[in-house]
């Protein structure tokens, strides 16, 4: 069991984590914030799989589910309508909470129908993805897609509590739950060498989903994200070192057509090419590059990118949100577990790294591992 | 000319009130936060009128016109999307500012784009109606509205810079801005008995839009409301003073449609229940009541309530998003200048006080002046 306190401007808020915790969730519900209305915004597969523990959990509380299907096309503006339409029908005021129940569409759409109820209301994140626990549930990030754009709308808005049940991880599909893996590495890369080598030599624990590897997995991360989501809340500065391998990931997204891959897994692609780039503008020796490359292949099979023009897809990074007046930003490793930006790499670098993701990515996993 | 600044937690904005601010919108934007790439979310009605100056204004700058219907039924989350999605369209990223231009609706979804594009960018207001230059511009309340109910879904997001161009009523038509001057005589009430005098006495002044007039009555209200969100941002107290005149002139919204009544003019109904409830509830003496009432009434002619029930009226009260619990929260006068809460009072009196105001609106109002 662990239990972190996260700083945010808006107070503290505290994240468990520990297997079984859905069965007692209203119990540390009540502790926390006290008795509350609560309207659970659950994922309808997530609710169908896990909705009986959660529900045992919150015996004695007065709650409302809110359960909607919450693929990425449901991650819209219309969505968010309709749950406050729900709530109001239902009675929520302000001092109901939502209580965000799924994965990190869950997190994102839950979180800011929080954000925005009546401007405003308090917010529990259960998530039950790993992707969503190590990364999503913190940092207070929520929001929704635009036809145009992913995750264009949205708002800052701290939880006051996150579960993380890892139980819940059992009935994760093994595809999703090694795209999660990525966010993990990730962390490693960014701000912690030994997390890193953990996840480099822990890869059957790992892989088996070891009760102590995954606790241990997820609370490095949120102590990792936390930290640095308390230094910069609002993405002004050392946040956006969690966008690590996001710049090229979200392209290779948007090339896709947000279909065929994980986010994890164009996380993965994004981390190859982003260590790549960091060889090419000569921050990274080749060693380390090839440490993160096989690290982060060990972890996920990307599916096949044949075809995919690497000049495309870098040309997609002036339109990303994280560009500023048209100059892209990237994140780039210094060493493993050191990271700094760089402005506006030269193109044909960009271009050189992507087309060195995508081969390294269509090889084999046999090949790397 | 008026300068004022107003205190938010996110820091300090200025608000500046004077004849002409349109054409000299860009320079001060410019002075105030910088060059950026603005985006200029406006009535349509609004545009057609006023468009050209604050075109004018703007050149030199770099700005893109979104210019939409901004009636009550189009503040809505789609309404939201749709500006959004044009922003990110035409290149909008996180350092571009949103500009909101036009009356009350404009400026809360406005606001609330700015609040929501990118989690959040630059705002600044131009309000071009009476009520919103003395009311809605300074807060930082932004949202739209539900189909099950009004302003529901928001975000509390203070603007950087507010331009009030009080020529810009020039053209407001008469009704609108009789209803404006209902929030001004509100401000009295709650916290200025030398406004509220100011709006006994100058009848004549306020009435024909003498200049030195308007600056007054919205540089009084700009203070008055800015100390009172200085105090409390976030609507946990004092705030709540705002309210008044609000809590039975909703129900009176929604009663009646929405369509019948201004907003000022349901919170002139309002005023008048709320002021004869301080008085049955021992508050406020019947001296006090009767020229609340007929300084509310000398600038305000509400349509007729005819054929409408007290009790209903009275009933939706508890259905109000400022209740808590299901209890009633009402802002009671208890002289003029100063008010306080009052939670849950008798139903009874709720509904005498209602019955009163339905009448008091119905008399002609020569026999009130």
């Amino acid at each position: 069991m662990a239990l972190m306190r996260v700083e945010a401007a808006a107070g503290q808020y505290q994240v468990r984590i520990e297997a079984g915790l859905l069965e007692r969730a209203g119990r540390i519900i009540g502790e926390t914030i006290g008795s509350r209305r609560l309207f659970v915004v659950a994922d309808e597969a997530v609710w169908a799989c896990l909705g009986d523990r959660l529900a045992a959990g919150l015996e004695g509380l007065e709650w409302t589910l809110l359960s909607t299907p919450l693929g990425e096309p449901r991650k819209r503006l219309a969505t968010v309508e309709e749950l406050c339409d729900r709530m109001h029908r239902a009675g929520a005021d302000r001092r109901s909470a939502v209580l965000a129940f799924g994965g990190g569409i869950a997190g994102d759409v839950g979180g800011f129908v929080a954000a925005s109820y009546m401007r405003g209301i308090d917010a529990v994140q259960v998530p039950t993805t790993l992707l969503a626990q190590v990364d999503a549930s913190v940092g207070g990030k929520t929001g929704v897609n635009l036809a145009s754009g992913k995750n264009l709308v949205g708002a800052f808005h701290q939880p006051r509590l996150v579960l993380v049940d890892t139980d819940s991880l059992n009935t994760l599909p093994e595809r999703e739950y090694r795209a999660g893996l990525q966010e993990v590495v990730k962390h490693g890369i960014i701000r912690s060498g030994e997390l890193f080598a953990y996840m480099e030599r822990g890869h059957s624990a790992v892989t088996r989903r070891d009760t102590v590897a995954v606790e241990r997995m997820i609370a490095d991360s949120v102590r990792i994200k936390s930290e640095v989501v308390r230094i910069d809340e609002r993405e002004g500065g050392l946040r956006r070192i969690l966008n690590f391998g996001h710049t090229l990931g979200h392209a290779l997204e948007a090339e896709t057509g947000y279909g065929l891959l994980l986010h994890g897994e164009a996380v993965a692609f994004g981390m190859i090419a982003a260590a790549k780039l960091s060889e090419l503008r000569s921050r990274l020796n080749a060693a380390d590059r090839e440490r993160i490359e096989e690290t982060v292949l060990s972890y996920v099979s990307i599916p096949s990118l044949e075809g995919l023009d690497a000049r495309r897809i870098a040309a997609r990074i002036s339109g990303d949100k994280k560009s500023v007046g048209g100059k892209a930003r990237f994140v780039l490793v210094d060493r493993i577990g050191s990271v700094s930006e760089e402005l506006d790499p030269p193109e044909d670098c960009v271009v050189e790294a992507t087309q060195h993701a995508l081969q390294v990515c269509s090889l084999p996993a046999a090949l790397v591992v």
